[in-house]
């Protein structure tokens, strides 16, 4: 089966890559960015283009959100499948007449960041069962960990990344402003961050809550929130501990 | 130099581990759980006792915030140094004649889980220099990372960690009730948790932040504000991501 990859950033290098683990060979790279596809060309040995899209039977989109209709206009073979890698848009964003679908790794990629392909799971969604069962077998190659998903589904799975991820990476840098403001460097906390994630690989984050509000420690909550001089920072302060009191009805 | 430590819960069972592992002697562990003593005392070939404090040089109260006023009436030693390890009160709060300090250690401990001591940045603050470097050079045989602070700066030290923790931790108890809600493992999620926490190792967080409001991705938000059926979960949501378009001014 021909395969070709639409983009050059994050997503479609490690996609590059991890075909490339498992020998599955990719017929072309496509794009617009020349010395992102030329790097990801060298390095995987995969021939590129930013003019002529080579004819194949898979092609994977994996672009921002929103250049994903516009790069699949590109796509002319009416025999193609074509899966798009995106947690929040539907199958039917891609523009064209060839089988859609979504082809979803729940992971944050970086170029420069390493990872163990084996463990991100791999969402699927296809219009027919035939079509499922190429990208199926093709993430089975990759990862033990493949289900099949629809769009409603894979909303829910977007929105609960915005909340384990998103939100968790906003909280590191909320404290670390508290911790810059007086001076403490923030490598101070990075065990204890650490430590906090790897507990609830043992113990379910609803039985590891720990902290002032689920003591219902009224004198620690005043006092924090006299320390506290931002209003965003106050904001969220009040709201966790809110919500911490409510789930364990304090 | 004679050491004893008040209390059998976590903490009290790991500063037993440390100074065990680099053969610092102790010469009792004093509280009211008597088969938590025994864990400990046989662990680390450690005297307990539930009735006699014996006479020491050095002791560490390592229990809960609200009982360390209690028990540290226990001490009648007026020529001994007496440090808590809470990371929210002042050494004012021992009750007694002798020397107060605080050695605060930043790390959440649990008995089952193993830890590296050597990363664990130790807090210290005493009543003088002589007693100051008692502690520190205590904290330096176990960690690298020893440091002086004060009652100002420890509760600010804790307020970081609130926010970096126990706010991190309830909201992965939030994400997996969206999962729950859907039928998704949260399991599946965990590689992804593992990554965010990994990556500000190298990027500060401000620099690593993604996600829809960021992108400033309205649409997104709606969909997602559409999908929550929560009252507690529409506030974080909200909170979070108006704080997140603060921080980057969008």
């Amino acid at each position: 089966m021909k395969i070709a990859i639409l983009g050059s950033g994050n997503v479609a290098y490690h996609l590059a890559k991890m075909f490339k683990e498992k020998n599955i060979p990719i017929s072309q790279i496509f794009g617009r960015n020349e010395k992102d596809l030329q790097e990801i060309s060298e390095q995987f040995e995969i021939p590129f283009s930013t003019t002529e899209l080579a004819d194949a039977e898979l092609y994977f989109i994996a672009v921002n959100d929103d250049a994903v209709a516009a790069i699949s206009k590109n796509i002319k073979n009416q025999n193609s499948l074509v899966a798009h890698t995106s947690g929040s848009l539907p199958k039917e964003i891609l523009e064209g007449n060839y089988r859609k679908a979504s082809f979803y790794p729940l992971q944050t990629f970086s170029k420069s960041k390493m990872l163990q392909y084996s463990e991100i799971p791999f969402f699927v969604e296809a219009e027919n069962e035939a079509d499922s069962q190429i990208l199926e077998n093709l993430a089975l190659k990759i990862s033990e960990k493949v289900m099949k998903s629809d769009y409603e589904k894979r909303k829910y799975i977007h929105l609960t990344a915005v909340f384990a991820c998103n939100f968790v990476n906003h909280l590191f840098a909320r404290a670390k402003e508290i911790s810059d403001s007086q001076h403490i460097p923030f490598d101070y906390f990075l065990p204890l961050i650490k430590e906090t994630t790897l507990k609830i690989e043992k113990i379910e984050p609803k039985l590891a809550q720990t902290g002032p509000a689920i003591r219902n420690d009224e004198k620690i909550l005043q006092l924090h929130e006299a320390l506290i001089t931002e209003e965003e920072h106050l904001k969220i302060y009040q709201v966790m501990n809110e919500s911490i009191k409510k789930m364990y009805e304090l």
